[in-house]
């Protein structure tokens, strides 16, 4: 008989140590052979058996046996897709890359949007896999470490229009808004602020994985009366942090691949000051929506001249690249593509 | 055009609070059904959209925004398998369930060993979504929580003939083996073997999320003289420990739905005292290969008492039941049914 065995790839077949399914697969697989069945083992390229072996990863991938629930629903959810698949005329899948092999095989066009960071080490193997996955990038950025990729197009988000309001007085105050992550960097918006002697407004979340870096870094930096740390925000009280505040602060210094609340300070006029990491250049216009540095120095230098920048400016940026109806129609038009091509 | 937008379940669509993802798949489905699309909106059910809504799962999933190396791999494999599905007659899946969409879509014979515990939450809704997917069980009691799986059989897992040796004559001290985690109980074989003034030797890991566990309620413990830690131990050095071993005690507190270790104790000669949890009662053959307990105190009886276990007793049961060549013969049988049904 011709049989596949499909291992996790958690561990070799054998295991090295413990891992007692990869040892009871590694004992069916061997006896099975023994028996003169023709069996091909999926399972990583630190195996070792008598059947062929087929690895779609070198090494074994970690010790731990990691289970998430959140993997159920999405099994769930991509059967639900598959099921459906011929009553559409697209499929738009935000979901990674979960669905990559069996979307490929449904027969209904289909394109995914990566919306994450693309510089992690094991997508590389996987975009080199399937290099005929149509996808979209949120930036040209994004796309530098997967050049292999089947891109169909660079399309922004877009904010619906009347979302924020344009506020044409600003108050007297810069704003800080996001996670509080190394890569963030929260501590270069307060050294902005304390040298220009500005209060400045934190909304931040702190994920449990940057609680430790929240302890240290940030908290001791907390405690001067300029700086409001106002926790994890609301909408609402984004919106009208957002929209009042002078500048937005956003000295990142890591490849973010959209950065949204750029635009959401542009679709209040409100202007910003950020480091060209990432999708910085394509989204700021430099003088128009606010100024690109590199330095701290410039940096409080453009916080300081921030006033020449035209609040009417950063809105009509917004109105003319970065609203729901450009980013839909953008999409349309890859849907189109799709079904003509 | 009819279009469906697949997103991510971690947050709601839009999310409750931070979520770019999310929210820019909002926007852009509400956007596409105001221009007069009929999108489907395949995300959790706490999602609020003009679109159709298809919920995989009633709440959204959890903040973090969890990516894992080894789903890459997963899916790499997933992809090769299903591009060489025709060369086979049967697929042999030990993935949980990251397969079933699309292994039931493939056209070619396939089964399923789930090697894990079943009684998780999220189970129950997957296996209501996937109740034709064969599935085969390493015990009857792991099937418990899970009772409209589609189950085609249980197999016992099985150790080539010659894997470990028969050791006539034991030495004297008794055996603990597997992880350090509080459901395997290592403080009541601790207990146990003091009570009877025998050595231990535990040759087992410490996971990571297990570590806290560790240092508080076991190495308080292991200071006394009696009792050896040797940490996670190697194939061959468990081949010895357990070979010469008095008895392996196994006082597990969980439904363990297969106790590997238990059959190659009996491999050895070497009879086990364990508790009733999970495959335990399948395996042991009270009085024949070990005693059953469901108690210290009884525990300790049995321990005093485990001369009289016969080890060519227990080597027997292992070759009447728990070989690989059983193992194969069973699965060769399902795979039969699966092509003659």
């Amino acid at each position: 008989m011709k049989i596949a065995q499909v291992s996790p790839l958690f561990e070799s077949v054998p295991p090295k140590h413990y891992g007692g399914t990869e040892r009871v697969i590694s004992y069916l697989t061997e006896e099975l052979v023994h028996q003169g069945h023709e069996v091909t083992l999926f399972a990583s390229g630190d195996s070792t058996t008598e059947a062929r072996l087929i690895a779609p990863c070198a090494q074994s991938l970690r010790p731990e046996m990691l289970r998430y629930p959140w993997l159920a629903y999405h099994t769930i959810q991509m059967d639900m897709v598959a099921e459906m698949a011929s009553e559409f005329d697209v499929l738009h899948f935000h979901t990674d890359y979960l669905h990559f092999p069996i979307a490929k095989r449904l027969g209904t066009a289909h394109v995914t949007t990566l919306h994450g960071r693309l510089d992690l080490p094991e997508l590389e193997p996987l975009y080199k896999r399937f290099p005929h996955i149509p996808v979209v990038s949120i930036s040209n950025s994004q796309r530098a470490p997967l050049p292999w990729g089947d891109w169909h197009a660079t399309v922004y988000h877009g904010l619906p229009d009347n979302l924020y309001s344009f506020v044409p007085e600003a108050g007297n105050y810069f704003v800080f808004i996001g996670r509080i992550s190394p890569e963030k960097r929260l501590d270069r918006a307060i050294d902005i602020a304390l040298q220009c002697d500005m209060p400045l407004y934190i909304g931040a979340k702190i994920d449990k994985a940057d609680e430790a870096y929240f302890e240290e870094q940030i908290k001791p930096l907390l405690r001067h009366p300029k700086l409001q740390f106002l926790g994890e925000i609301g909408e609402r009280e984004k919106r009208e942090l957002l929209g009042h505040a002078t500048a937005l602060l956003f000295p990142i210094d890591w490849p973010e691949p959209f950065g949204l609340v750029m635009i959401e300070a542009f679709s209040c006029g409100t202007p910003v000051i950020a480091y060209p990491h990432g999708s910085v250049p394509e989204i700021m216009e430099d003088g128009v929506t606010g100024y690109t540095v590199t330095s701290q120095e410039e940096a409080v230098r453009a916080a300081r001249n921030i006033h020449l920048i035209d609040r009417k400016g950063c809105r009509e940026a917004f109105e003319r690249r970065f609203t729901a109806t450009h980013m839909a129609e953008n999409y349309l038009r890859v849907y189109q593509q799709l079904l003509s091509g």
